[in-house]
């Protein structure tokens, strides 16, 4: 990556020009609306715990923004391009090519890194776990000239000692998947299109009973939710929402008396995946995770760039966290009721909008006769029909 | 339905008024596209017989029409709220409402019908077999009120028998799921989005490599292909295109030199599911077919009108048929690299721009170096996640 002397502070102005950079390689993905799912998120679900409080019952319209429409399959193509583009302006595309990046995923930030660096025509040594699918090895090196896949063991130390060995074999430059300032940036473009586009879906279409009440100009989403993994996706939107409107240049409209858009985060509870809501509750950033949850791309901790934005109250709302259940019941309503294809990381902001008590309690409590107008990032689609298959058969 | 005192003839003025007519109730679904399908449909197929002729190799660009993400799930609400709004309109609404409306589906109709019913608040009765699945017939019940499901046998005559008893007891219009003229025309404006929208998307968008030889103005779809199950929508889109541009009137700009949209069908080849190619082969429309292809929607042979305009061969340019595996790969291509849920039926014609070779050897030899723009109607997307476990575990 580039060095902490090219960094960019991280800033709505910065992420306007991290979408200009960018557009020509992105999708401008989707927002869709669903009718069903905007009357479940709005019903009182049943609780396990009949002798508890009745459960709560907030008004919820669901603008679902979906980076699995992304190129790759995920909002990871974002990041990816902001990176080599801004490594192309700062060292010049010669060096980026003489040199080559480097990364150690396995999962969509690998895809996105391969196709970000080929299309630049510049070499992508993605380090991979040596015991990964031979269809994904197979997907990652096949789809994009250029890009070889080193293997390693599947620890994250070992991972590590083999990108260094790359780093010193050959000068490449390290692509980190979340724990970046360019990257972050660059996710943060997801919000900036929300935003825009959820505007634009209200004034369209009489048909949807969302609330408007900040006039015609006026910003309509009272708060977005996003996954946290790592935590890239999550602090680049709380940095687009963290500055009014105003702050951000007129073009985009006053929000009147709304103030800012709420952002939230949402983990896996299972094993622990829940790192980022435990460690603000107790103060300080969990620096290890060791979860087999069935959100396969939060099993990460959350990094510490992500960390300094997500733990600031200003920024960020709350965490909240939901089980494997809800997940997959959650993954179960986007595809038989919406009929796009998510992977199980992708649904978990979903998955506490429909079962988290404690936030729905916040939204009946703050959202009150109006309601919320809620944006959830639907992260990514990048699963099988065998895998689908097997997630539902057992 | 309306008798035929009331019957609208099939032309393009009238599948303009009907999507004015309908147009409040319906989604505009988008038109999305897929580098990934598009390269894998310009590269030569495998064959099973290397002894023949080379593989065709065609240069194809595709735009879905995704009416899988249309209300209810399927191009099927667009017939059932014109056909509603028609009966509204030439009987007047207090006396739809005394009689009631009934058919005798249990697939996307019924559910169509259900819906576009209780928008008007018309009493619905829903003839199904005792043998449907008990979650069918609550999404029936539960999501419309004023829907009645009533219980048949399986056999087409079985529910006929039912339907006549019901009409007979209640005057309720009978609204057949393809045969009339006002659910072929509500069919039809899904040809008029698409090429609207084709052009938008062509003219924004300078990342697509279609070839748009026609002018700024001009049209830019080559070809059109449908599934045929009843054939309604395989009509209504060939209606539409039947006419030059400028006979629908100025406002949709010039085709220039490029002539007509070539319309195609496409059925399953399985236990005889392509009676409309065979029919056309044969010179005489087929009335019946017992298959079991896994393109559920499509086991039904061609309906009488939508066979007037498809055996037209100004209208329909041809009909192909693939196999239950080719279909089964072509949805694997939609769910995995498209990322929407389709149900098998939905992917019939892309199946053949993939793998009939006839049809292909057909475009590489009109379309030469330029290619098709290929418009494909991804016609619905009902199933469920353990439909798509089994479908792909077997």
């Amino acid at each position: 990556m580039t060095d902490p002397s090219h960094w960019l502070p991280l800033c709505a102005a910065n992420i306007q020009a991290a979408h200009a950079r960018i557009r020509p390689y992105i999708h401008t993905t989707p927002v869709l609306t669903c009718r069903t799912l905007n009357r479940l998120a709005s019903t009182p679900q049943s609780t396990d715990t009949p002798s508890e409080a009745p459960p709560a019952n907030p008004k919820i319209n669901l603008f679902f923004k979906c980076e699995n429409l992304q190129r790759i399959g995920a909002f990871k193509a974002r990041g990816a391009f902001h990176a080599l583009v801004r490594l192309v302006e700062c060292y010049g595309v010669d060096e980026v090519r003489r040199r080559g990046v480097v990364t150690h995923s396995s999962g969509n930030h690998a895809q996105a890194l391969a196709l970000a660096a080929s299309s630049f025509a510049v070499p992508a040594h993605i380090v991979m776990p040596r015991i990964s699918a031979p269809a994904k090895i197979a997907a990652t090196t096949k789809a994009h000239p250029g890009v070889r896949v080193v293997f390693s063991g599947s620890t994250s130390h070992e991972r590590e000692d083999v990108v260094r060995r790359v780093i010193a074999e050959t000068g490449a430059i390290l692509v980190p998947p979340y724990d970046h300032p360019d990257v972050i940036l660059g996710q943060g473009t997801v919000a900036m299109e929300l935003e825009q586009q959820v505007r634009e879906l209200v004034r369209a279409d009489a048909g949807l009973s969302v609330h408007a009440d900040a006039g015609a100009d006026g910003g309509v989403l009272d708060a977005v939710i996003t996954p946290v993994g790592g935590g890239g996706l999550n602090a680049g939107v709380a940095t687009w929402f963290a500055e009014e409107e105003e702050e951000r240049g007129g073009s985009v409209g006053k929000r009147g008396k709304r103030g800012k858009v709420r952002v939230f985060g949402a983990e896996p509870a299972w094993q622990g995946a829940d790192d980022c809501r435990r460690g603000l509750a107790a103060g300080e950033r969990i620096t290890a995770v060791s979860s087999l949850t069935v959100a396969d791309g939060l099993r990460t901790p959350v990094g510490e760039i992500p960390w300094s934005v997500i733990s600031d109250a200003e920024k960020v709302r709350g965490v909240y966290a939901v089980t494997e259940a809800q997940i997959v019941a959650a993954m179960r309503l986007v595809l038989e009721r919406m009929k796009v294809v998510v992977e199980p990381s992708a649904v978990v902001g979903l998955a506490v909008v429909l079962f988290n008590e404690e936030f729905r309690a916040l939204v009946e409590r703050e959202g009150g006769e109006d309601g919320w107008n809620v944006g959830v990032v639907l992260t990514g689609g990048n699963t099988s029909v065998e895998a689908i298959g097997a997630l539902f058969a057992s």
